[in-house]
């Protein structure tokens, strides 16, 4: 299973780069400090998973990336706007991201929420400018950001992030951290996969059986991650470890020990694949994604 | 003139205080917090002038309030999260807004980084979902969707703050500073105005003049406000005057001085008046919004 699904991984990886290098205004400009900025971090080297989930939520109902791929870009630039605002000295004030200074350390903190700023509103330009090219599609596409932006907005990934942070020193509770995964990254995953899926035209029930999968491989994204803050190597992440105990934050870890963060992990990866039993081969991506990412070291 | 066009911003500013009480999330949940920081600075006391212009750019159509007030709703949401984020210390660093503390005086930076972005998102998601609910208006929501996150993007809004706050300090420059006042200001308030004309069915004709109209005022605001930070009256703008001097900040009367800052506001007025010829007397509010802008005091 592992080097078919690696393999798809770099397949569509390869993709989501030549589309974002096509999608992002040149740094050109008096502005165009804040444009380097942008660039800076969408080009940091990231794994690129939700664009990669937006790319299978649409051929597991038998479209392809070419249906997708600016709504595969517009996500991608809003997890990369979110670690962003994320590092700020105000937020978790993290000087290293991806082996590489954070992008405050490098264009400073004034620079730094503007770029993120930048990459947000962008990423409704492009989907919107994809509805009106695109032909019959603009029902599709407004459906799309208006999932997107719940999901990104103050009842999803801000909503998840501020709780994350308020709540940082204080008593480990199961409520709480489910909550603040769910939100603060299974929103954007979820949202990610189910766009794919609408825009391949979808049935009502496939888009909700893609959306249920979502939930719950967005949740053990976040718990992998947790994990990994204690297990991982510090060379592989680019980032140091332990970070979250030293922080106080609430993780599952925390909440419920290691052993059963890995236990929990399972379970909710079966559910996941639950969700896809009414489906045929094609979501085959979806399943072997689920299993590969409490696998991955980074 | 005056009385009239008080008459006018008076009601059109209470139709859209109600639609803004209506558009957004109660402040309840574990994330309660980011939206009672969000409606601080929304319910803070702004004039609404993005949302009136949204709405009088539709009037000068034949549309009314009822075919834009989400929109309407949207442009001052994003108004909003905009002036969160340069109050923050990192950028404008003010401890006052409009006689009240700053968002992060309140709230704290970490929350109302947030709550600018929760804003922002929201705006989105208003715009799509009205998109979905309206019949007969997605190609038109669309459209005003692209418009306006160009306008709030890095080729607009930001791009003009990241010019305004990388040139502090600087030699005074002409170029410079109509650059920063057309992205910062006249990007959105053009794209409010601008947004209505199309969401009432402006033909494509209409639509052009009513921007050209738009990015004229929209300078010509942001002057208003450089010469009221030198002018105005502390109590009646709710903030310190002569900031602009002390920071260093590159606007119309540094480059100009005080005296052709005011022809040149008073030539915009006209310039922008002549692209309503065309139109008949429903862009009266239109006319004396132009001419108003220039006499008021806060």
């Amino acid at each position: 299973m592992s080097r078919k699904i690696e393999q798809y991984l770099e397949e569509k990886k390869s993709l989501v780069e030549q589309a974002l290098q096509k999608c992002m205004p040149k740094p050109t400009g008096l502005a165009g400090e804040v444009i380097r900025s942008m660039h800076y971090s969408l080009f940091a080297g990231g794994k690129r998973i939700r664009p990669i989930l937006c790319i299978a939520g649409a051929e597991a109902v038998g479209g392809s990336a070419d249906d997708v791929l600016p709504v595969a870009c517009a996500v991608e630039l809003i997890h990369s706007y979110s670690l962003i605002h994320d590092d700020l000295p105000a937020m978790d004030n993290d000087d290293f991201r991806r082996g590489k200074p954070t992008n405050h350390k490098v264009f400073g903190e004034a620079v730094a929420v503007l770029a993120g700023d930048g990459l947000l509103t962008q990423a409704f330009n492009l989907m919107a400018r994809y509805g009106l090219e695109k032909q019959g599609k603009k029902t599709a596409l407004l459906r799309v950001i208006d999932l997107i932006a719940s999901a990104a907005g103050c009842k999803g990934m801000v909503g998840g992030q501020v709780v994350d942070i308020t709540y940082e020193g204080k008593d480990p509770d199961p409520t709480v951290v489910e909550y603040i995964h769910r939100h603060k990254t299974g929103a954007l995953i979820a949202a990610s996969v189910t766009a794919g899926t609408i825009l391949a035209n979808g049935t009502e029930e496939e888009v909700r059986a893609i959306n249920r999968y979502g939930q719950e491989i967005g949740l053990v994204f976040q718990i992998a991650d947790d994990i990994l803050n204690i297990e991982g190597s510090e060379d592989v992440l680019g980032k140091g470890t332990g970070s979250d105990q030293e922080r106080g934050k609430i993780t599952y870890p925390s909440v419920f020990g290691l052993s059963e963060s890995k236990h929990i992990q399972k379970r909710l990866v079966d559910q996941a694949i639950e969700f896809l039993n009414k489906f045929d081969q094609r979501t085959e991506p979806l399943r072997d994604l689920a299993r590969y990412i409490i696998k991955r070291r980074a």
